[in-house]
């Protein structure tokens, strides 16, 4: 099996597990149950819970407590999709190739959608305290979980990301808006992987290391395609940075240096992991894909 | 000391803790902290942390464990205001007097503010663990605080009422949104103070009775009050229910059984605190003095 073939049934293995985590279309609140339940299933690659569960594997975890953070960790970064596609943000109508959902259901559902997703991320990773109460390491994993989403992470970095628009930006405020959007979900995904699994301080230092590596390396690879890819590729029009008048890695360094950053950073990616003691093959084949993906 | 002056000095005390809990205006992520700390900082009774306090106290809570989750309720409290002001919501531009968070940051840092509180608020919550790491409490209490601020609480009393605008609702439909959008963080106050303080499940019970209908009374009387008071008294224009062609208790049972139902929702909540062994004579006043305010 190669790894475009072992990434898809693992996508669909996580797409079940995700969809148990849902909650039920019932009730006076049925509406908002819906659209965030259909910005769920709207497709994406489950990236972060992917990550999530490698990691946690690389180091011996081999309990269901790790489900409902996988769940969770999608749902805040649904919930950051929904949002970001708002009239007010980036008024996108479309995602994926489906209807955004405030497209589908109207503005004021797609702001009640987002707010469910992200407070039943709370909710759902809550769960875990169920399964082991005696875990002293749930309540960290819910500390990175709540950290990494919020303003000194996803949120601090959406924010930077929004007031800048149109503005050019110099390299630290570009690296710290990648740092933050895209790479603290990342972090955020496999240091609850690592520490759920118990790995020791220094291990989870190397984890979280490679993850904003990752985050970075596939945040500029976004900047690539969103110039040398398709519509059809992508699933969304391309070119929209330009339009935008985004700063990118493409902008201020020009396409050959993105290039080579993008390689920069996989490396340092996948040298933290190599620098472990245990050994997960497909997770670094699994960075890598990302890191070079076409879409 | 009468109650309006307890009460004044008590949110005074409890502003000044809330405060000590607010993040720090710096970073590139500045303005969303900004718009959160001007959301939170813009007013208001602190009913919430204040029941909250009263409750813990009620059944000889003592240490400062209950701290973050007050500050925390307060967010998720005001988060749920600005995004309920954003124009594809309710389109409110004034607040007690003061501009709305969207109406002075912009309407995508209002959507951003929100997140920003309703995330920190778990962020806060948490910190309850560095406190008392071994307090098997809490992770009840962030239980309780998620619960009643989602889809079975808050969020989805929220929803009911977004769709129903316009719509003449029935009894079941009204009572269904009381319930849950004004009722349920009142619960989540009342029920965190009573379980962090090590109440029986017995008092749990009556505890959260008792909140639901402080919710109901409290909300009828503000259907009451839209009518009756003036703009100068409420700190916002009267006569929105019936501008907006809302079903409320008045529209719906007629102005005198809207006033004895605050009446008898109100005796209800201060009598399942009388079955109770210990007593709080102040939360006891100061449920009676929310239920019969003039503003």
């Amino acid at each position: 099996m190669n790894i475009e073939q072992e990434l898809a049934l693992r996508t669909k293995e996580i797409d079940s597990m995700i969809a148990r985590y849902l909650p039920r279309e019932e009730g006076y609140q049925k509406k908002v149950i819906e659209a965030m339940n259909y910005s769920v299933l709207a497709g994406g690659k489950r990236l972060r819970p992917m990550l999530m569960q490698e990691t946690y594997r690389l180091f011996g975890g081999k309990s269901k407590v790790i489900e409902p953070f996988m769940a969770a960790i999608e749902m805040i970064h649904t919930y950051s999709l929904v949002h970001d596609d708002l009239p007010a943000m980036d008024n996108d109508e479309y995602r994926r190739g489906k209807k955004t959902t405030h497209a589908a259901y109207g503005e004021a559902f797609g702001i009640l959608a987002g707010d469910g997703l992200l407070n039943y991320a709370f909710e759902t990773a809550l769960t875990a305290f169920d399964l082991e109460p005696g875990n002293k390491n749930i309540a960290r994993a819910l500390k990175i979980l709540a950290e990494k989403a919020g303003i000194y992470g996803m949120i601090g970095g959406q924010t930077a990301d929004v007031q800048a628009s149109g503005a050019g930006l110099d390299e630290t405020q570009l690296d710290f808006i990648y740092r933050l959007k895209t790479g603290a979900l990342l972090e955020a995904s496999m240091l609850i992987g690592a520490v759920l699994a118990g790995a020791t301080k220094n291990e989870q230092r190397l984890v979280e290391g490679a993850a904003l590596d990752l985050g970075m390396a596939f945040q500029i690879q976004d900047d690539i395609l969103d110039i040398t890819s398709t519509q059809e590729v992508l699933g969304k029009p391309i070119g929209s940075d330009a339009k935008n008048e985004k700063t990118t890695y493409v902008t201020l360094y020009g396409m050959d240096q993105a290039k080579e950053e993008v390689e920069s950073f996989s490396k340092r990616a996948v040298g933290r992991l190599e620098e472990l003691v245990v050994k997960n093959e497909f997770l670094v084949q699994l960075m890598l894909y990302l890191i070079h993906r076409e879409k």
